[in-house]
This record gives C-alpha cells, structure tokens and sequence, in this order.
C-alpha cells in the first residue's frame, strides 16, 4: 500500500465528463490498494474569465482581491470532484488550501508556502476518505486568501506530498510525459522514461511547458519522486527522480527550444569596475529577469560590449533602462534583437562527458547556424541563435546526439 | 455619521456594470459620512448554474460539498466588488463568511449562525476601509464551509448589522419595497413607507417574496430597523421596524396571496383522543410543514373530518403519509385538492379593531368566492379558496380595506 498525491490540471477537469473521468482514475488508484490524496485546479478556461472580469472592473486590479476571486475556481473543482467521487460509492471530502493547513507568505498573485499542518488530510486518510485539495491556494499569517502564482496547483501537489512523504506524486496533464524535445517540432521526439529533477528544471526554465520550475525545486528539496503522465490515457508517464548511476550514463536527455525571447547589447562601454553592477542593478530593480550575460572583449582595449537576454515580454522596459544607463555611462549605443531564440542541450550526464559543447557547435555550424551567445552549467548549454533557425537547431541536435534512439 | 449595512442582491450584482453601479451607491453612503459594510450576494444566474453542474455529477449531491460549491459565487461578487470601490479612490477590503467570523451549526445548505465575531470587521472599518463581505455563507466548528439557505445573504447582512448595532440595514433587490399587494395583480398597490417586523414575517411566510422570513426574526430579535429598496433607482424604500403608535392605528397593512398550496382532508375519522397527534406526528417526521388545520364537526358524533393544507411540493407525499394513517384509524377516506389558494389580511392594528373578519368573509360572499378554511391570528387572518378566484379575492380585499388610500 502506497500514499500517492494525484494532481489534476485544467484540461483534465475541463467539464463534468472529464471529472467523472478523473474519479474513476482515482478510484481505480484506491482500489489498487492505495491511499489517494487528490489536488485539482480550477476548470480549463475559468481563471481567464475571471481574470477578465476583474479587468472589466479595473484595469489595475487590487492583488488581495484579485487572490479572493481567482482561489474560487479550485474550490468549485474541487467540490465537484469530491461529489464524482461519492458518487461511485467512495467516501470524500474537499477541502480548500486553507482547511489543509497550507501556510503562505503575503506575497498575493505569487505567495510562497512556508509550512503546511496537513492534519485534516491525515485524518481524513485514516477514516478512509479520499481528500480532495483545491489547489493553488493558502492562506498567510492574517488569514487572507492567497494564490501560488503560475503552476501553483503542482506546487500545492509536491508540497502536500513532502508534506505526508507521500511514496509518490503524479502530475496528470494533457501531455503523455517529458519528451526529449518538443514532439510539435521534431516527430521522432522520444517519451523519457525518466530524468533527474536538475534536468527538469533546466527543462522547465528553458520552455519545456509541462510542469513549473517551483513544483519541481520543491520536489527535488523534499526528495518527492514525481511522475508527469496523461489524464487522457494509460500510458506510465516520466518519473522525475534524484539523479542515479543509470542517468549518468545519458549523456543528454533532451534539447529545448524558448523563443520567447530578446537580445540586449550596449556597445563600448568604458571598460571599469562596477560597470555591469550598475546595469543589472537597475534592471533588477524593475523585477526584470536576465537570463544570459556574455561581456564581449572589445577591440578598443578601454572599452567593451555587454550583450544579455530577457524574455520578449520585458524587452521593452529592458531597453528603455539599458539607454539611460549608457547614456549616463557614455557609452556608444544600445541595440535590441528579438528576433532570437535560445536552444539548449539538458543531461546530467554531461558533467562527466567533455566534447558535448564542441560537438553542438559543430553539428550547428555544419547546417550554417549562427550562434550570438552561448551559456553553459553542468548539465546544460544554452545557444541563442536566429529565430528563424529554431526548428532546424532543434532537429539537428535531437538527431546529432541519437535522442530518438 | 451612521453605520449602515448594505445587502446588494443577485440581479443587483449581475454583471460587472451593476457591480460598478453599486460601488457608486456605496461610495455615495460612504461621502455622505456614514460607515458603510457591503454584503452582496452571488451574482444572478450563477448559484443556479453551480446547482445544474452539481447535478450533471450526481443526482444526490452531498450536502457539505454543495456548500464548498456554492459559497464560492459570494466570494467572486465580493472581490469584485471590492476592486469597484477601490478603482472610485475609496479603500476596500472583500471578507469571506469566516473572516468575519460567522459561525454557524453544521446543517449544510440551511446552517444557522451561532455567533459572529466581527473582528476583522471592526478593525477594517476603524481603518477607513469599506468591507464587502461574501453573504450566504460561514463555517462551523470543525471549519467546513456552510451555507444559509434561501435568503442567506439576507440573514449574513441582518446579522453583522446585530453584531455591530448598526444604525440601519439597507436590504438592495429589484423591487422598490413592500407593497399592499402584489402590484402585478393589483395595479393600484401602495407601497408601504413603514411596517412592522410581524407584519412582514406575515408577508414573508405568505408568499410575498421580497425578504426571507429568517432574516426579518434575526432583525425583530435584535431590534435591527430595516430598509428593503431598490438597487435600480434612490426612491426611498420600505422601512421594517419594531410597531409603533402609528401603526396601530392602520388596521390592514397588506394583502398576500399564496397559490402553493394543496388541502388534504381526511374524513371520518373516529373521534377520539390522540387522533390528530397521530396523524400530524407522521407528517411533521417527513420534514413537512403543515399550515393551516381545520377539524370540523362532522354529523356523525362519532367521527369527525380534519382538513390541512401543505406546500403543493410535499402534497403528494403528505397524501401518501395521510391514506396509510386512514387505514390504520378505519377512516373513511381522503382526499387532496391542489388547487386552492390562501389570502391573507395582515396588519398589526388587527388586534385592536373588531370586525376585520368579519368584513373579509363578507367582502369575499359579496363576489361568491367561498371561503374552505379559516385562519386567525392577532394579526392577520387566512382564507383557504379555490385558485380561479385568487385574484379577484386579492383586488376586492384591497379594494374593501382602502389600501390603495
């Protein structure tokens, strides 16, 4: 017998059909033997409408209220589940993230769980009921409601699994599982059977759209196992698990593509200390995120380049701040490309595999691919290239490094 | 400077407009110096919906989890509406039942409050901030979600304003307030600047489907002056109050009519103690309110016939419970008719004035609507009549009473 948490998304409880659907799965998991805890999100397509409503109102809504409106939705999933449940002659009961225990930050729209009591969860597991948790939703120290932000039903998933070391923590989506690149761009993309949480993450960061980098940190700290599988069928899925022997020897497990993505550079910038402080201070100081930086050796020996990149979103802000800092600098001038997109190569293997660096550059020099910037950590190497070269770079890495197998 | 309650309705809240028209009216209390707490109901059509969904699931959805459902459609009105009032510059803060501290019995979907502690209530408006609490709901002593029943939102605002010792509780709906009689039936329908909380309990239970009957006993015990008015318009409403000398000296208030009704009678039945606690001991364990009772004296000695009248819903069930209880006596049979009506005359100034039944049964002759039961109280009187005649009986009596003034 086994404790498993079983989070549902969106399109997995999209309208009552599929809400029956993911009762009998849970049933089916209870009747194995299991213990079951459920955690659902809010219906596809009613965050939106809400969230549209709220800007009918005001085009600037108030965070607080805009966390009282949107934990709704998980609430009504949730009562409907629990019903679904009872109606195939299984005990439940809903709760919201508050009933559970679930303790946040007063960060509203993004609050971060501090601690979670679970008591009413245990309890309910020993009478045999099968709890059903509305997700994304907590409380913080004043009692008010507060939402986790993007992916905050997994992340109420993965933390209520640590929570109860649960043996296991399943992700039901609308996808069969992690591929090793997008399965849209390159047909022969290969199901992984499984991947290390430092793989995911760099996944999860770099556009793979399966499952939020938070949910997955919080796994890897609590050493929940992870599996991400399909509502829609049978199939096992792909486990996220800590990294072992077997894992070491994949060199590369995946290749993502983001292009979500733009290219800042400033150009001759007096080369003294403090110089890059001073930019990435002020960018940081509007809650902008950079992702890759390259301080390029200039020929003018007292001056230099500085070429970094955010995400298409923040570009504009990016750039109006990156002016104002050369204009205070001297320097020569700001450029902006958006037109670029950021392809990565992911595996654990790689820390103990030399030459994987060298044989991207050349498989994409070989198709006449050029790179603008590169970045690399132990288990990736990121490479921002044209946008228009996306899909080509794509292919031809998945292919270069035998992914279909 | 007063502190007002405002209870803002379904097809008050209906969509973002009206939301935006009751921030208006609510800001406008506000800058007139009063303290205004907002309580609103779910916006129109939305409880249903949730009610249908639940349906789609089961047919017989558990109790505590339609209150998780349901009571979400308060909260989403109330952050909304919350952010109305903000975008207007005036601060504002949305509660749920249990931020309030609305306590209440754990009889899902018909829960009675306990207690409120109101807390949070006193400090946001100590701060300058107008609360919008989520009507209709609370939580009970293990922190489940419950919800009032209908007319729940009545009681929440009824309540709080107990609570506070408000000044005045202003009760929003689509209609300009109490009438002699229903102006759909009686174009000359007065509407009443004042009546007393008797009265309108009378007019509540009666068919008069303005205010739940809860809510105006939750004001009467606590001496709460009530306002019902329209959202739609500043005319200046009905006040509910505790009677007064004034009143006392109109003897008829209003006219009601109630077409759910069905008249059972059971004939024949030895007369002989213990026979009616017999039969209204079967009826009342079926969770079936009985009306009105009439036994009449029957030609046979031995034996007598009891007539009452049910809600038309549990008709047929109290027609069942009634021929098992014949055969069990040795009745000689019953019968159900289904198509009566009951008219009432209510006013406080009854009890003071002889002759007001009198002038019913002979205003009710003179038009040949024959009357099938009778009953009093000191301050109305009912007359159970055939269905055809409801409306004639209703304008003759309004007419006879000079309601119309």
């Amino acid at each position: 017998m086994a404790l498993i948490v079983q989070k549902y998304g969106g399109s997995s409880v999209a309208n009552t059909d599929r809400i029956k659907a993911v009762a009998e799965r849970v049933v089916a998991t209870a009747k194995q033997g299991n213990k079951v805890i459920v955690v659902v999100s809010a219906m596809a397509g009613e965050t939106d409408k809400l969230i549209r409503i709220a800007h009918e109102i005001t085009d600037a809504p108030d965070e607080r209220e805009m966390d009282m409106l949107l934990s709704s939705g998980e609430r009504v999933t949730s009562a409907l589940t629990a019903m679904a449940i009872q109606s195939m002659g299984y005990k439940s009961v809903s709760f919201t993230g508050r009933q559970v225990g679930i303790i946040t930050d007063s960060a509203h729209t993004k609050a971060m769980i501090e601690r979670i009591s679970a008591e009413r969860l245990v309890k309910a597991i020993n009478e045999d009921k099968i709890p059903v948790v509305a997700g994304f939703q907590g409380i913080d120290e004043s009692s008010d409601v507060t939402t986790l932000g993007r992916g905050g039903s997994d992340t109420t998933a993965v933390a209520i699994a640590a929570a109860l070391k649960a043996d296991l923590c399943e992700i039901y989506t609308d996808v069969d599982g992690v591929y090793t690149t997008d399965p849209r761009i390159v047909k022969e993309a290969r199901k992984l059977d499984k991947i290390s949480y430092d793989e995911m993450l760099e996944m999860a960061s770099l556009g793979a759209k399966i499952l939020h980098g938070r949910s997955v940190e919080f796994a890897k700290k609590y050493n929940v196992p992870l599996v991400v599988r399909s509502s829609f069928n049978y199939n096992p899925g792909t486990l996220i698990i800590k990294e072992d022997e077997d894992m070491e020897k994949i060199v590369v497990s995946g290749v993502a593509a983001d292009k979500n993505q733009a290219r800042i550079t400033i150009m001759g910038v007096p080369d003294k200390p403090g110089i890059a402080a001073n930019l990435f201070d002020a960018i940081a100081n509007a809650n902008i995120v950079v992702d890759i930086i390259v301080q390029n050796i200039s020929s003018d020996t007292k001056a230099t380049d500085i070429s970094f990149t955010v995400s298409k979103a923040d570009s504009k802000k990016a750039f109006e701040i990156t002016k104002d800092v050369s204009d205070k600098l001297g320097a020569k001038g700001v450029n902006m490309n958006t037109d670029v997109a950021k392809v990565s190569i992911i595996g654990v293997g790689m820390v103990s595999h030399f030459g994987v660096a060298a044989k991207i550059f050349e498989t994409l020099a070989k198709e006449g691919i050029n790179i603008m910037m590169i970045s690399t950590s132990e288990i990736k190497v990121s490479c921002v290239i044209d946008v228009k070269d996306t899909e080509k770079a794509v292919k031809t890495l998945h292919d270069a490094f035998n992914l279909a197998k």
